[in-house]
């Protein structure tokens, strides 16, 4: 199991940093803008989790894989910026699997190193969507995880699975396969079909 | 004196939510963002205390009373907008009290983990400005506390009432108490008098 | 050596914190704006490190030394900020020299704390460029680390000499010296001679 979760570990940190080097590409950031982007946007959320959990050093920096698998994600991009727009579609669903992968590593981690289930379910959110906030902040725009379609409350979602499985005594991995795919269905539904919650309406003088 | 403790705690929780769900409803997100931004501005303050002194995990993300408050908040907000609106005034009066809270437990719960006066009283301060500069940062823009009259000097001067309190032999619960009232009341008088710090005057074409 | 180590490290401090109330002041913030601004340029790359290498409480926030520093680089760059723009050549030197001080110690810390090379030498680089990072945030401006020419990527070679020594098993106090001339000389010469890497080219319609 361990390797399996490994490599989806780092399929999940590969296309969460491709789209921060999009990004980066978009906003005419330089090769290493392009680079830091990248891998903001790919280990942002685990170190926020591991830093919140005591969990020092994170595993992002002190595995060389994930920067890694970042940095070729950026390279990548970098010089191949034309295909990676054209696969727009392909990503957001990769990235969909990588929100519900890290939501589900993350709240299991939190689970391992004592945290209760409703603080475990919030650490995995926050492994899920903490790098696209890093990512988005570094070029001074407002998160769009904050405006987007269902996106943290389906790693809520994928999160509370294993947190549920984890106070009933049940095997944790089958709870992160059907945690990781309600949320990625979550996500995906969401997508697909527009799924959003209602927006607050202010009066238009206010803001 | 615990439980009294935690019940401004919460309500200092509960106002500072209420500023950050006001600003996300005049941003226009949706739902869940104006969920997450009366959490950010509501504990991000404390989670930064807690990690900055090694307590993880934080106690606003471990004890599920905070969160639960600032949701409360951020409902609110989202479906009572136009009378929190109006009660603008009550709402600035109550931040102040929260910063008050915020700012004389920061300082304490520093002490107590062994930090000299002069750190613990910078953590009271970040305890209390934390969580506007988050809530300000998520929007993207300049946090006000930057900018506005005897923010965070409140916030200090409260805290080193407890931190001098604490060199001098001193009971701690009485300080707490002035300290609180001191930062209230600066930070009353700041908003009521329009007291401020001066501002720097760069030449008009430097910027 | 641990003095001298001190002595550069508080001269980093200050003219990073020059760096951070000159911003400030374009910004047309007030007095304290001023401050805190000059602080997190010029403590929050340490305050980085210290947290994720577990190092708490941080030691710029343990040591009143160094937020006095940065504080008394406030107070300067606020009473006499047209002194301070006119040596923006001379700044941009100390800048580089504080760049280089920060990534070889950040990196020794990083190594004394048990980190692998490959984790420290980024520990060295984000404690050296973190402070800008933060100052640029606090502005709401994209971090011009992420747009310059060779500025982190000589924070890097500067990092990767100690730790190349580290594994090498030779002496710390010449390779941290070596390290920071060659951070220095780069960031020099690219400063000097408008080296920088490539930027990427995205279609304009795409932003």
């Amino acid at each position: 199991m361990s390797t399996l979760v490994l490599l989806f570990d780092l399929l999940g940190t590969f296309v969460f940093a491709l789209s921060g080097g999009t990004l980066a590409v978009r906003h005419r950031l330089d090769f290493f803008g392009v680079l830091v982007l990248s891998c903001a946007a790919a280990v942002s959320g685990g170190i926020a989790r591991d830093v919140l959990i005591g969990a020092q050093p994170p595993t992002a920096l002190a595995d060389w894989r994930y920067l890694a698998t970042a940095m070729l994600a950026g390279v990548l991009t970098f010089y191949r910026h034309q295909s990676i727009e054209h696969m727009r579609n392909p990503v957001q669903v990769f990235d969909a699997a990588g929100l519900a992968l890290f939501a589900v590593l993350g709240t299991g981690k939190a689970l391992a190193f004592g945290l209760s289930p409703f603080a475990a379910t919030l650490l995995g959110m926050i492994t899920g969507i903490g790098g696209g906030i890093a990512r988005d902040l570094l070029v001074a725009r407002t998160p769009v995880v904050l405006q987007a379609e269902l996106y943290a409350v389906a790693a809520l979602v994928g999160g509370s699975v294993v947190a549920t499985a984890h106070v009933a005594g049940l095997p944790q991995s089958p709870a992160m396969v059907i945690g990781a795919l309600v949320c990625f269905g979550l996500r995906f539904m969401a997508i697909r079909h527009g799924w959003h919650l209602p927006a607050a309406t202010p009066p238009d003088d206010q803001r």
